[in-house]
């Protein structure tokens, strides 16, 4: 179907068909199996008459009911539209990988773009063909529990690892079954809730705005997603969904945006209690008028919009081209040819959870892990006795929030992983957030028969995701008691620990000998952290988002601004400067930071004339070396610092990195190619350009390490 | 001098004498006695050749000394023009009144006008002519140390007492020789500093500086202030000292300032560490551009505004200007025509610690304190046994920070007040951080002799005020030990809490009976104590800034968005609300609140038709009734919800509030005429107005509670 014919389709269809369309529902209207109404669907039970109608649905599903569903609608829909299928696949599908968060600490695109296509593959399979994935909202404050969902602080890697999940969910080539379309989410400046509660007023400058937080969603639909969510939040002022300057300009005018806009979850009648919509109607027409093509799992759309476009004609137009893009979409996805798109019972029961998927997602893992200290304790051996003890030391629940389809049953614990790699272990698991009296006194004699302890500790999983904020972000009580015990004893102290966003951990530092940071690892966790804890692989995960000491010290992010008084200014002065009285300035795990068991040397940079122009790059190069026992990988990261602008530039911005396999005692030189491009920033203006004059370039193992030059943009015209 | 001689005169000035009036130096240069040579005047050792034609001074001050450079400099400066005496009295200069957050919890206009009635009468005593204040900082963050020198987080406060500092420090006319100059700072945004640290980055959404933050400095400058001050922030990138936007656009040509701008201490030259200068002649060219006139203890005007207007001599407009507004200045405060300004070391020693000075700090302290917990035990009779102890129990250091000019030696102690009011007191002074064993014997002893414990607890001064932020807002954790331990003897326990912030208090309100928040109150501090715990005064004090639980709560402020997933909305869904997992969304002690020793009953509001239009204002009224054995003052607060407007707006905002003081049983009519202007806010077109409809009108004791009726506006047309 080409767009003429679509055109044609559009012309057929009633008002009322229009508007079907543009709503979306869940399954559960359509008796899925396991897909419950929830208390917003039950409170929707008018769109029941509409079902026929209405263009796409999401939640639970599997191939069965994909079908049955799909053929009980192509029966009932007059012109015979299929129906779209959407879910929220944000890091797996039944194969559940490490969460977003977790796996930006991979720091390769690749290990992103895999696990998206495994989740294609397998969410396809069983009848979907849109996720609400990827989402690139750009995260500075860790009480928010979205930030597992995030790539975390860095602009650049956001955009990235944005692109790569759409790529990795898209393919080049949406008219194949194994592929989801795209969508790109929360548009825009989600992360940046007020107080790090969830859907909370988000207030920024035009600048950050566009420096900092919109271009990575600019970045992930330029790979190509489908579709672009809208963030539930307010923006200076104005909720996103009904936000026209964010959807119309920046998104349809400035960067030509074609695809499909949808609403989130019940955010068009959440204009009411944001209070700038009086009634359904009102919130119909405010987000028609901005935008809003897809009205999910509120009713406004149908309530309203028959009455407001007899009102006001005007408003076809608007209902004809979200009509467009949606069913676009259904055409780009293959479904008029093929409403079913090839699913199959047999092909799901293949798909799901393949053994090839399970390996995918155990690598993924083990990439996603950060060492965070380790005073000679790790890698352990199997001469050693292992005390394995803690709610996380024989506990499935590893999957972490957003894995809606996955099932803890079928997770590895860190128990089995470690006892599968024929480890001495014995195992002790407590509650976590009251570990009883009588369970200390258990842990001490395990202590007491073993050479070295392990405490798996962390977060339980929904303290983080959607509305898991937390203002103390440190663990709960009895996990520090249980490491102070532990610590008594005087052996070695390995923490595992498991979280969905950066955890206070000064005190667990002070008593563990190792941190190994496991996040959410997903259903091969346990394989993971065997993985690596007994030396099979050496961790090269490098966080993605600061670690700060205190949850008062939140904003910690490595790209802030100097300030006129910056703190590492040396003055007579030590009073007057931007600092705390009581707690560092800087984060305790620093953006960029991660160990490995082996030691990577940094020769000198070598920036040639440390002259560059806008047609003529500079390239630049480091040698670094493996001076450890350990073959490993090395994330070698490139910052700058804009010393004159405009406007204030952070104090470092990553603008390129490379990753390198090194042999023991290898060495190998790492290029880059410093583009004008990349030096460039947005003006007072909102015009992106470069400033001729000097910059400092770093290169080094994170964002607060490194070897510096300096170098030269002479022109930025080409 | 008029408008014509000074044009003449300025016509007669050299180049390098007009970059002198726009230079500004500490007195050190001119010899005071007590006045150091700071790090920075240090490092200005140059300007010691141009002192003659330095325009002003700011920093210790004598009327003998203020006589003596005054001559020495008119003796020097070739064309006469008499030097300009600048300082920082922020809350008194001999006489100290409580830290201005304290004074703000007064919520009465007179007491800051008269306490800055009183700072002028004396600090013009000592040879100044302008005072650094009123501070107008909207502040939402406790973490920042400066919040004790703003009133707090509603901008129709911070208006009003700002206004009214400017009113009593310079009254209406500038020439009486006991007036100051005020100087409205700092613009604009400096309260927002990024995660409470000093001369942190600011960034805001234009609708949040227009509808929040500007406000205040402009109704301070409408009540007529001379001076505006540059903050030293960046302002969404570009630093305030440099920002066109913000210097001309908004206080030149929107609010048509006529008075001088002067940059905040050093900040000219801290251009170069925020990135935007590379040269100290960058920096002076960026200042002059934006406009600023003045230049405070650096001298980058001096080294390079000369070459500056040579290579570009449209800049000696920009010269001109500036000395113009300087000159008025000095005009204004009649140094043209005396400029001793009447000093005479006579006065000053009449006028220094005046008994009518320190009754007016003793009253304006007890207005300043907060009763935040009662349970029947204040007040105390002088029949009680009552055991002092604590940091603060015999300690003179209750000025506050940038109380520079006060001596602790003159300030009264709590348990001076106490015994000067017949009280049977035994006292025990402790250290504020580290409580040795031995101590807490002693107080354990103390208190088994008495009947009542009165804590005196506190933060350290140094511990707020400027570059004075902490990361835990809570007391240091020996207090909290003492609490405990006195809490355990089973005795009523007071606490009495000094500082500068708002302190996390919840374990504080478990242990204690009642806390009485005494801020840092000043010379009279001691006796204002005594005056509420004895019941000579009943406390009416109002929070106007909130009370976090904890630091990590932060923002807490009563004028919230709603958010379209309020916490308070009930819905089958008990997650997904914007909201905190462990903490409550609310303060602990929210704006407006306070105790006092009555109770007050609110009738019902009468708002009659309800309706209003900009023609026509609506009248409300309200009755209050004193229903406990004390005469008491009651502040009647008025606050609205705009249900649906362009943009999403606070939960409430404080548009009116009223004091009434009634006797025990006695009611009182409390009236209100309500505006359409009241009503109105900024919109997305950057343009003020308040849109027809619904309001929910609020009346009551504090911000959380109260009764509400619905309002609706016809009319916005006049």
């Amino acid at each position: 179907m080409n767009t003429t014919q679509i055109e044609a389709l559009i012309k057929q269809m009633t008002r009322m068909e229009k508007i079907g369309q543009m709503t979306q529902i869940t399954t559960s209207f359509f008796n899925v199996d396991g897909a419950k109404a929830t208390g917003t669907a039950s409170r929707m039970k008018d769109v029941e008459q509409h079902k026929w109608i209405v263009g796409s649905v999401l939640g639970k599903l599997d191939a069965k009911s994909m079908l049955r569903i799909q053929r009980d609608y192509l029966q009932h829909n007059r012109l015979g539209i299929p129906l779209l299928f959407m879910t929220d696949v944000v890091h797996g599908y039944k194969t559940i990988f490490p969460v977003p968060l977790a796996l930006s600490c991979s720091w390769n695109p690749d290990v992103l773009r895999r696990t998206a296509r495994v989740s294609a593959v397998e969410a396809a399979a069983a009848g979907f063909q849109v996720t609400f994935s990827p989402m690139v909202d750009l995260v500075r404050d860790p009480r928010w529990g979205r930030v597992m969902e995030s790539f975390g602080e860095d602009r650049l890697l956001l955009g990235q690892f944005g692109a790569a999940m759409v790529e990795g969910y898209q393919t080049d080539d949406l008219q194949q079954s194994d592929t989801l379309a795209a969508c790109v989410k929360h548009f825009a400046g989600y992360g940046a809730a007020e107080g790090g509660k969830d859907y909370n007023t988000v207030d920024l400058s035009p600048l950050s705005l566009y420096n900092d937080y919109l271009p990575p969603y600019q970045q992930a639909l330029q790979a190509g997603a489908r579709l672009m969510m809208a963030a539930f939040n307010t923006l200076n002022g104005v909720p996103a969904t009904a936000n026209t300057w964010l959807l119309q300009h920046i998104l349809r005018e400035q960067w030509g945006f074609d695809g499909t806009l949808i609403s989130d979850w019940g955010a068009v009648k959440e204009l009411i209690p944001h209070g700038v919509a009086a009634s359904s109607a009102d919130a119909a027409r405010l987000s028609l008028q901005a935008g809003i093509e897809i009205e999910m799992m509120t009713t406004a759309y149908i309530e309203a919009l028959p009455e407001l476009c007899e009102q006001h004609p005007e408003l076809e137009q608007k209902l004809d081209e979200a009509v467009k893009h949606i069913l676009q979409l259904k055409q780009e996805l293959g479904l008029f040819d093929d409403p079913y798109r090839g699913v199959s019972e047999a092909r799901e029961q293949e798909m799901i959870l393949h053994p090839n998927h399970r390996h995918a997602a155990r690598e993924a893992a083990v990439q996603s892990m950060v060492l965070l200290k380790n005073q000679q304790v790790l890698p352990l051996n199997s001469t050693q006795k292992l005390a394995l003890i803690g709610p996380y030391a024989d506990n499935r629940h590893l999957l972490g929030p957003w894995s809606v389809d996955g099932d803890p049953q079928h997770a590895v614990t860190v128990l089995e992983g470690l006892q599968q790699q024929g480890m001495q272990v014995q195992s002790l698991s407590t509650d976590d957030s009251h570990i009883e009296e009588e369970v200390l006194h258990q842990a001490i004699e395990l202590i007491q028969q073993s050479d070295v302890i392990l405490l798996a500790l962390g977060e339980r999983e929904e303290w983080s995701g959607e509305a898991g904020s937390r203002a103390h972000i440190g663990l709960p009580h009895d996990q520090l008691k249980l490491l102070r015990i532990a610590a008594a004893a005087g052996k070695p102290i390995v923490v595992v620990l498991f979280a969905g966003r950066p955890i206070e951990l000064e005190e667990v530092a002070r008593y563990a000998d190792a941190i190994l940071l496991a996040w959410f690892p997903g259903t091969e966790g346990g394989h993971a952290v065997a993985d690596i804890v007994t030396g099979r692989c050496n961790p090269s995960g490098r966080l993605t988002m600061s670690f700060p000491y205190h949850s008062g010290q939140i904003p910690v992010h490595y790209n802030h601004l100097n300030t006129g008084r910056p703190a590492h200014l040396l003055t007579q002065e030590k009073r007057y400067k931007t600092q705390y009285l009581d707690v560092p300035n800087e984060a305790l795990y620093p953006f960029g930071y991660g160990l490995g068991y082996s030691e990577f040397g940094y020769g000198n940079i070598d920036a040639g004339t440390g002259e560059l122009s806008a047609n003529c790059p500079l390239h630049v190069s480091i040698s670094v070396t493996n001076h450890g026992p350990y073959a490993g990988c090395e994330t070698v990261q490139v910052y700058i610092h804009d010393r004159v602008a405009e406007i204030a530039r952070p104090v470092r911005e990553l603008i390129a990195y490379e990753q390198i396999q090194l042999n023991p005692g290898e060495t190998a030189q790492v290029d880059y190619t410093i583009s004008a491009d990349m030096l460039g920033y947005y003006h007072t203006d909102l015009q992106y350009r470069a400033d001729p004059g000097e910059f400092e370039l770093i290169i080094g193992p994170d964002s607060r390490h490194g070897s510096s030059v300096t170098i030269r943009l002479l022109s930025n015209e080409t």
